[in-house]
């Protein structure tokens, strides 16, 4: 990644009055509605008495495992001297959500209020907050608290938090005790430190998905060095493989879909893939043998992976970024003799997070999206698990 | 690995009388007896007939699965130009054998010959041969033949030939026809390429498990990258696992094992480890999480994998050279949590095998080994399985 992506969207992310004046005035307005003119009479009243205080907020929640969303107020805590409040403007669903509330990870905390994939509007800045101004976009990802001080905080890797990680939703809040809630709700207060800056001029709904599917594409890439021109192969194109797709082919690389979709084919290409198959096209699969640098597996579910970690070259990498379960289909023989590795990988640290967003920026990458509003959350997470969904799930949350 | 330990072993090679005068009257002529007075009368009749010549030579040979070994002749073709004609001293017991014979890995061809750990006299050379002269020690490994010209045998990776490594035994044999024949016999014709120089003043029988378990476990360090003072864990210490242990010390590591076999504790500690542990020490397996910068796994059979690779570091490895079947226990979620890896590894090549050798020698390390006579071959297999072997069954192929 080029260091020119990075300084200069964080010279746009401080630009706080050009990035307001867009907001009021740009034709990126439809997608990105100053979020005063969205709010609802509740949270008028609440922000009018104290932007900083503690607030009931009305969420979507699932009481049980069935799929089923219901309006749910949870509270939020008054913001510290350090934290921002944002209105969420746009919350994406991501598979994990679904994960969780199915209980595929163990059983969740109910009511359940999902989402780690949100951009919204500071509407509120603690006394010592010094990364964001009232009026600024954010975005929040997958976590939103660490201890700072232990060797991986120090290290930028904070999802490994040596004293425990507080992750976005179902996650024990250090801080206001119970657990913590998604972004799946109007409204979330969270420490500076885990808001990510959005650049202006950027589609707001599209770069929701950024915050978990770009940062889990997007790190692989960082981490097993990936170099334009080399080859490098995605396998499940759904919310993680298209922008994995996106991601790479920005970087050089040239990128190799397979997809068990055949209308995915086409849209691969126009998303920058130079090939794509399906994966029971055998003569392609066969033909790609021992070719790859990298490759990247979405699948969410488990599968046979030797048949991919075959299309690597000696001692290359497959990262496993989708199947979070017990490991099937892979051998260890085949593995071994030529030296392959299987690794797995999630998400990425906060200033990982801020490198995408402005990666993305900078080559005008944002995720495809389908908008809903929050009455619709149920039938898109079913649409997600038919492999129906086109890219993301974007939850409008001004639509509430 | 230090280049002095490359230099010197060469120049030793090299020096053939000293070599020469060494076999024929040092204290170590126990375990190196002169190869011609230990020669059968039909072997002598052959080599005094011409010692390139074409011949039929004893073997010891499995003609089903069930681990029952009898003598069998086979036949070693004459020496080409560029091959060398190896009467083999000692051959040793590597696990692979057993599953060969078994038909773990596919059925094999039967009477199968196994054996590609092999340490032997050059009793001929052809024209062009450069490398040995006659009496020079040579050892035979897991491989006997690939094409040289394609980009993996470039790369000093013969393995991985492109056109197809031919194996020690077992595999299609490209120039006789039929297959290879491996160890378990009193004499190899081998290209020179193939065949490796044994530096004087060695254990001959200690080194010829460095042919396969000597380079499987030596290469990973290599390719891992392994720094003195870093935490390496040996999972399983049996054939390879106790010559990791002895080539990981050597190199500096921290080297901590993790054993079934509680008689096996002291013993890791006598080979170089600072820290030993069953796996049923509960707590000790608790203490050791995320802590190793590197792992590697000699255990023959499928296990669950998990718990070791919870040991690592972040972004860490465990390279498996044990387990040649489907992976089980390994779990997409905590990999992925911790960026972990599991990769396999298998041999290496020539010149790495040849780098394993000089660094043995350079710092005194063997193999440490009980000797059998080759109508117990049968028996030390059972052994090995049972996990009794301390560490490598050698067979001394001069008393048959």
């Amino acid at each position: 990644m080029c260091e020119a992506c990075n300084q200069k969207a964080e010279i746009l992310t401080r630009e706080g009055e050009s990035r307001r004046s867009f907001l009021g005035g740009t034709a990126a307005m439809a997608t990105a509605p100053l979020a005063a003119a969205a709010l609802s009479s509740e949270a008028k009243a609440q922000e009018a008495a104290s932007p900083l205080g503690a607030s009931n907020v009305q969420s979507w929640a699932a009481f049980d495992t069935s799929g089923s969303f219901a309006p749910h107020t949870i509270p939020r805590r008054a913001a510290g001297p350090k934290d921002v409040v944002v209105e969420i403007l746009y919350s994406s669903i991501c598979h994990s959500d679904i994960h969780t509330y199915k209980g595929d990870w163990g059983m969740p905390t109910f009511p359940l209020v999902p989402g780690h994939e949100m951009v919204g509007r500071v509407t509120g800045v603690g006394a010592e907050v010094t990364k964001f101004r009232e009026g600024d976009i954010a975005g929040v990802g997958t976590m939103v608290d660490s201890c700072g001080e232990c060797a991986n905080c120090l290290a930028d890797r904070e999802q490994n938090c040596l004293n425990g990680t507080t992750f976005t939703y179902n996650s024990p809040d250090k801080i206001s005790g119970g657990v913590t809630y998604g972004g799946y709700s109007k409204k979330i207060v969270v420490k500076e430190d885990f808001a990510l800056r959005i650049p202006p001029g950027v589609d707001l709904a599209g770069f929701a998905p950024l915050l978990c599917a770009g940062i889990t594409t997007f790190s692989p890439l960082n981490h097993w060095d990936l170099q334009p021109g080399q080859r490098y192969g995605v396998i499940g194109m759904g919310g993680l493989g298209h922008l994995a797709v996106k991601l790479a082919a920005a970087k050089g690389a040239e990128v190799v879909v397979f997809t068990t979709s055949k209308d995915k084919l086409e849209d691969a290409k126009s998303f920058g893939a130079s090939e794509a198959y399906l994966w029971s096209d055998e003569d392609a699969m066969r033909r790609q043998m021992g070719s790859f640098d990298l490759m990247l597996s979405t699948v969410p579910v488990a599968y046979p992976m030797q048949p991919f970690l075959n299309m690597l070259k000696l001692d290359k990498t497959l990262v496993n970024v989708g199947a979070l379960f017990p490991i099937e289909g892979a051998h260890g023989m085949m593995m071994g003799f030529g030296r392959q590795s299987l690794a797995g990988s999630m998400t990425g640290g906060i200033a990982e997070t801020q490198r995408v967003i402005d990666f993305a920026a900078h080559h005008g990458i944002a995720a495809t999206y389908e908008m809903i509003t929050p009455d619709q959350i149920g039938a898109a997470c079913e649409k997600v698990v038919r492999k129906q969904a086109r890219y993301r799930y974007v939850i409008d949350m001004t639509k509430a």
